[in-house]
């Protein structure tokens, strides 16, 4: 078991082979380095407590355990004598002496009977006296009253053999002073006396002892730092070290020998991570279920500076945490799977006050086991600890040299002089952090042995306040999620180029041009802009959701969190996706306040010709059915499926009322309400994206449900009152979102006249609802009014030549002032002839510009593109879903409604706000309607010649 | 200045009227019982700090300061002797022996030299012995070598007078015990021993020293609480309180006696109260400035259990708050004007740990004064305290006995037999609160001394945790306040009956019914109401604004907060407020929804009749123009003088993420960023309300001013629209809110024909923005066209009798089947009877009646009503304001704008979330606009025969 590797023997860059192999034994032999938890009080009589092995030894023959279990003492009658090594052993009391001193070193005998202990007892009020004052022991021991004629306050010492007298007051100051006296003559004897060889002898004699604790930790306190010299306490240590390779190590592990603390794992190169990174804990965490184990117990061992072991002490409350806190909050820190940190400034004043001398603590993880539990001790990397002076524990993990034992504040090697005189200096662990790593794809929550983090900070006396930092970090390997991210972005985002790619040929099939030119190629990037958008999104949202709910849900441990630095590329992904996404809608929105359209008017003046007489010039066709119908286009320019105030006020009643957003807290807890008295761990953004995308998203789908399921067929359904209104009022429109394809309303009224009075009106609705006249359709008898049409490029070049004086209108009219009158002419010749051509077309009048009618394939629906290329006639597709809303808000819901997710989710995340994200959505939204209505107003009074006092 | 009243010589109920005024004088004489502030190190070299009385003592003759300061000691070569009385003298050593012994009680002679204390000097090496080991002093000193025989370690023990021999280990064991013993052995003396007079002698003779503040702590300990009997520390105390009664008091404060701590104010009755509320502390707290004084600093005396004094320390830290938190938000208890409070669950056990013996807090204020500061001592009122088995404390203020000391936790006497054995009970200060109150009227911030209030609590050693609560109060005289409040509410209610009453006076007109029944009272309660809650509302939000203004911004404190407690009233009048309101918009909403309005059609057939033809059926008149006019009515239905989305969101961002909901906490920091670092107080309702309200108001007047001022001049005025719409469409709108009276925006073209087609109603439109036709007024050249209508009776019972069969309509028809039909065609004639009759009223067609138009007065329109009654002619007042939007939501900005603060805030009030109140009140004007909609939709189809197709 002994492989023999000493810290400062074996060169770090130059490690032999065998030995290298004989340390790798070692270590696999060693595994885990699991120790049992033995606590003093577990020891049997015959047994004590070896503080540097914490494990029960055998006492010598004829002793028993002392008191305090630490050590071994004669049993009653037997007489201590010390040997060479620092070890006792007992033997009898000679028959003419037969009674022990009271320190038991020596035998006397007694003027009178035994005290319980087997030591000379004398009677109340007298003391017992077994030497002389220069210290010589006495054949007998006397009892001797007291002189009752002292004038001051004459009590027994603490000790009992003496009186010593007390004056009036002060006496505190009295007893106080032993401990300071002592602990500074100790101090004096390791450290500052310069015979460094002396030094080594008397260690050797008291190693049974505390002294090489003590020394342990000087070594602590410098930092765990050498420098190969022997001359500082931790090369010292290293030396005494070496020094006892021969005998076996302690626990079975070979950085631990006999009597001496453990410091240091070996120097291997890589060490580190075979250490952190080989075997997993013994033990599985699981968040709920009948096997519920999130408590983290740490046990420490502590020493106080003069190496003597205090306690073992349940690592929690304030021990570790220096920053001030209730305990509940404290413990969140030891429940596995919540981040925690708990940061605070502390004045230095008050860390001298509280922390007169350092502990030192030997941290372990308690594995459980009831009677028999296991530990395992903590590796600890010192951030600060000099190797030659070099940092290595803050290069790379495999020049990471581990070590053992801490400290939080050091108040005392920072003295000059005296103790009495305050330190110049102290020390302070500024920053301790436990970080988890999970077991790569484990089913039952195993860990790799934690790793604790400690950066030590000097601080000179006069600074006010210190920054300390205690955290709590899980982690996992992000790898695989990442690869797997990273696998369906390069999949999908092939997909959408197809995609793409198919759009640009729909698209450039229905602008009728065949060439590939720049536009064509920018057109690919806008769709593909829109494509990869959705890409990214659905990505995100789904690695958002996973995580939501893999994390948040599951029973054994199999997930953790992405720490925060490992949430970049995530946030990069939705910064892509947003930007594309903003893209997309300027690119739709620019697209729909520029598509053209037209109100066909079938309104003929009533001919009043009866019986022969001429005609004569007919009353005019009233424009007001035109305005009313431009003016409800107007109005359902940007209605949606949904409410998007209710929306927004949805999500944030979701998130910041009902407490949801409690669900992106770093914790494995899926609750919603948390008191204000326990811990609250940091926000995860992944989760917080998550959360917010997946709860828009579903209460936009919901919305976008009850407004098409319920609202529209029970209350009302704005497009389809459009379509009637149309029907009503005798007025086709068509809409050409590009040159050659467009849609087509029908909306000629099937009783000829609409332009009429009350009692007509009320009759024909009356009539068509009891089904008395022909149905509204394009075709007799059917019912479709409205068709997607892909034209004819003649039909279109006609069209064209016909608007051509209202796209005069736009351009400013710099030569003539009188011109607006002469253009208005013109404007309402054009919009008759429009009115005509249409209406003609319409009809089928114009044999060289007909159409037909047919469904459209299931296929082309699918994909949006049409097959059959109107070369002769003008297609007319039916169309019963009412897809002209795509020239509207109304039909790009789906856009829509991503865009504003992404809008708050990017909000959110760089302000952590929702509620600041919910008001800039709002006012987002606000900007783009006002926008969207005002361009769309603007293009109907140019495209219809509608004034828009009428557009109200 | 000795006023002789001992606790428990006076009868608390029978005080002799001569005492009394002794105790009055006194008192008055004492003032304020400030003390100066000494610290032992203030103390001369000849003078030592008396514990008792905290201030600084002459020593005797050839005396000096002892090293702590706490006594005297002898000076060097003086011998000390006891007297009697406790105290000591010194003599001079006689010269054959003239050195002092190491205890400094005898005189010795010196083997060799002096040391620097002016005892004998040993050399190094070996120990200085004076007496013999039965304690009797040797004439001449010896110095005696250490024997280095002995197997143990042997080393100079503390003193450096003896060598004593350390086993191996263990030896930390020994040094910590002496203290407990000498702890344990205390108490023994003290408490447990039976004999009651030897204590009393005993106490005597240490009456320098700490015995006495020893005896009070047990007082302390045991609640201050006495019956009567002497039996217990408390009697035991007022026993020896009153054999003092002849030694001058200290401190020139008569409660407080030489060598006694000060445990009790006096138990006359009423001398809390005079105490509390009598004399102003001689410092000002101010907020700001140069002047700035926030800081409240206590001092404690601490003494421990034993009577020792320890220090003086300043509370704050953790000293009396037990609750674990950081440093700068416990300091937070200490800034004037926060209201803090600290709560929280502590675990026994770790109080057991952290107080193994209590210590004990006399309290004081620090008064400032650099060098001779001085100090207050804070009157505590220990709320469990028994006197003679009542609890006093819990009765009313002039019951009240005042203490002093305090201590937070005792293990010590719940211990039963030894020290070392757990105790069954320990007691716990389970509430400490330090109560502030303002002097009345004060302008230099001001206050009386502060109340300490303590409860303890016993709780058995089994139990798991205890409520911990700290808290610092701040209150003033809030009498004053309410009476100007009820005052305000008792005048603006009266006045608000006149105008209610006014208000129903005008209806009764409108209606033209000069009865009251009722139906007139019904009325009037709801003008009331409305008129009422106005009043409610402009009080509380003036409080709310008085208490945020005043209480935030001012410099030297002159209001404080209301308590919680003092704050239910005025969320009374808020609910009282919001009732009322909801009242008056309900009424409101009720009456717009059943206005009367009749769209009159100018439009005629145009006449076909040319050169003597006969007249033909005329094609009809189109209906469209009123379909759209009816539409765009409906349209302007509910909207307002603001967007109440962006009401909502503008307001949840400034609360919310710009952070003014910090405003409203009860500190007087008028900061809106606050770090997590810093204690967040509680919410005060007061400024809560006052915060939100203002700013809705605030944020809703800038809205108002926008849309009025900007947006309606610039972008689109939706109101004036209509009337253009009127006049363009050549249709007239006749509202009648009333019986007799409404509104009538004048619509006839001024082109005569508006049914026309777009080239007519565009050259129409240029033709009108040339000037080039008459102006569109009801009176030649004129603009108005909007007027308010006060209708004779006849002209309205004709208009009743010509709509008499439309009001069928709405009536279910159960006889007849077939009646739809004939009931329509009855409806057509009245609607065109009706449209010929106003049409005629308007021309002057009937002499019988007539009109006249006029303008209103100032008068008139300030108080609503008309002074006129129309009963010859109908009266026409010239509206320019557009007045009849007071049937639409617009005219009614005020009620609704103060309902939607109203509603906001009391959702807030409940529920304490900004995000709630948000979302809820989102969700009420969501309704109500729906609400209000579909009724005033259905009553505009029943109203005007529009069908309701055409209403989208």
């Amino acid at each position: 078991m002994a492989t023999g590797t000493l810290p400062l023997v074996v060169n770090r860059h130059k490690v032999p082979l065998t030995l290298f192999l004989l340390i790798n034994s070692g270590l696999l032999n060693c595994q885990q380095f699991i120790v049992p938890y033995k606590a003093p009080t577990d020891c049997s009589a015959e047994e004590f407590f070896d503080i540097s092995s914490l494990s029960c030894a055998r006492c010598g023959p004829n002793q028993q355990r002392s008191t305090t279990g630490l050590s071994c003492i004669c049993i009653t009658g037997y007489q201590t004598l010390t040997t060479d090594k620092g070890s006792i052993t007992c033997q009898l009391c000679p028959s003419d002496k037969p009674v022990l001193t009271t320190g038991g070193f020596e035998c006397i005998r007694c003027p009178g009977s035994l005290t319980d202990e087997g030591n000379c007892k004398c009677p109340q009020g007298s003391v017992l006296v077994e030497r002389d004052v220069n210290g010589n022991l006495l054949d007998e021991a006397r009892c001797e009253t007291c002189n009752r004629n002292a004038p001051a306050l004459a009590v027994p010492n603490s000790s009992g053999d003496r009186y010593v007298f007390i004056p009036y007051s002060g006496n505190t100051d009295i007893s106080s002073s032993g401990g300071h006296n002592q602990t500074f003559c100790f101090k004096h004897c390791v450290c500052v006396s310069a015979a460094m060889h002396e030094q080594v002898v008397w260690l050797q004699v008291f190693s049974n002892l505390t002294a090489c604790q003590s020394l342990g930790n000087m070594c602590v306190m410098n930092m765990h730092s050498f420098s190969g010299l022997s001359t500082d306490a931790c090369g010292l240590f290293n030396t005494i070290f070496r020094s006892r390779a021969a005998l076996s190590s302690t626990q079975d592990i070979s950085y631990w020998r006999n009597n001496l603390p453990w410091l240091y794992y070996g120097d291997e190169p890589g060490l580190a991570s075979r250490v952190l990174q080989t075997d997993p804990v013994p033990i599985g965490f699981s968040f709920r279920g009948r096997n519920k184990n999130t408590d983290i117990k740490l046990l420490a061992a502590v020493y106080n500076v003069r190496g003597e072991f205090l306690r073992w002490e349940p690592v929690g409350g304030s021990n570790l945490q220096l920053c001030p806190d209730t305990t509940t909050k404290q413990a969140a820190a030891f429940s596995f799977g919540t981040a925690y940190q708990q940061s605070c400034d502390l004045s230095v004043a008050k860390l001298l006050d509280t922390h007169p001398e350092p502990l030192f603590y030997d941290v372990f993880m308690d594995l459980g086991g009831g009677e028999n539990s296991k530990l395992l001790p903590l590796p600890t990397l010192v951030y600060n600890q000099q190797y030659n002076g070099r940092f290595i524990n803050q290069e790379s993990m495999k020049n990471w040299y581990l070590s053992r034992r801490m400290f939080l504040v050091d108040t005392l090697s920072g003295r000059e002089k005296s103790m009495s005189s305050p330190p110049k200096i102290i020390r302070v662990a500024s920053s301790v952090k436990i970080r988890f790593q999970l077991v790569p794809r484990t089913q039952e929550g195993q860990v790799f042995p934690p790793l604790m983090t400690v950066t030590y900070r000097d601080v000179p006396i006069d600074t006010q306040a210190v920054s300390i930092t205690f955290s709590v970090e899980y982690e996992m390997d992000q790898n695989e999620a990442r690869a797997k991210t990273d696998t369906a972005l390069g999949v999908m985002g092939g997909v959408a180029v197809l995609y793409s790619l198919l759009k640009t040929v729909s698209w450039k099939r229905r602008i009728a041009s065949p060439l590939i030119d720049v536009e064509t190629m920018l057109k690919f990037l806008l769709f593909y802009a829109g494509d990869l958008a959705n890409v990214f999104f659905a990505v995100t949202v789904g690695t958002g959701l996973y995580w939501l709910i893999f994390y948040k849900a599951q029973q054994f441990v199999s997930v953790l969190l992405p720490l925060p630095a490992q949430e970049e590329q995530f946030v990069t992904y939705i910064g892509c996706a947003f930007a594309l996404k903003a893209i997309q809608f300027l690119h739709k929105l620019i697209l729909q306040v520029s598509v053209d359209i037209f109100f066909i008017d079938w309104e003929r003046p009533r001919s009043k010709a009866t019986t022969g007489e001429p005609k004569r010039d007919p009353s005019p066709v009233s424009i007001w059915r035109t305005y009313f119908v431009a003016n409800e286009w107007n109005e359902i320019q940007t209605i949606r499926k949904i409410s998007p105030t209710f929306q927004i006020m949805a999500v944030l009643f979701f998130l910041e009322v009902l407490g949801f957003s409690n669900l992106a807290l770093r914790d494995p807890w899926p609750t919603l309400e948390r008191s204000a008295q326990v811990y609250t761990p940091p926000y995860s953004l992944m989760l917080r994206y998550g959360l917010a995308a997946t709860l828009w998203l579903c209460i936009g789908v919901l919305q976008v449900i009850f407004f098409t399921v319920f609202h529209e067929h029970f209350v009302e359904d704005k497009i389809r009152q459009f379509v009637d209104l149309c029907s009503i009022s005798n007025i086709s429109v068509l809409l050409l979102s590009h040159r050659c394809f467009g849609y087509y309303i029908h909306g000629r009224s099937v009783h000829g006249h609409a332009d009429t009075n009350m009692e007509e009106m009320n009759n024909n609705l009356k009539r068509e609802s009891e089904s008395l006249c022909g149905q509204r359709g394009l075709l007799p008898n059917t019912e479709i009014q409205t068709f997607q049409v892909s034209l004819t490029n003649r039909l279109r070049s006609q069209y064209e030549r016909i608007r051509e004086p209202l796209n005069r209108r736009s351009r400013p009219s710099r030569l003539m002032d009188a011109s607006s009158a002469n253009q208005f002419e013109q404007n309402a010749r054009a919009y008759h002839t429009m009115n005509h051509f249409l209406g003609s077309i319409i009809d089928h009048a114009h044999s060289d510009m007909d159409y037909i009618v047919k469904d459209k394939l299931m296929f082309e629906r699918v994909i949006g593109m049409e097959f059959l290329e109107p070369s002769e006639k003008s297609i007319f597709y039916n169309d019963e879903a009412h897809s002209f809303s795509d020239v509207l808000f109304y039909g790009n819901e789906a856009t829509l409604l991503i865009f504003d997710t992404l809008f708050f989710c990017v909000v959110d995340l760089g302000s952590q706000s929702f509620v600041l994200a919910a008001v800039l959505t709002y006012v987002q939204q606000m900007i783009f309607r006002l926008i969207r209505n005002a361009l769309g107003r603007r293009n109907l009074v140019n495209k219809t010649l509608v004034d828009d006092r009428f557009l109200i």
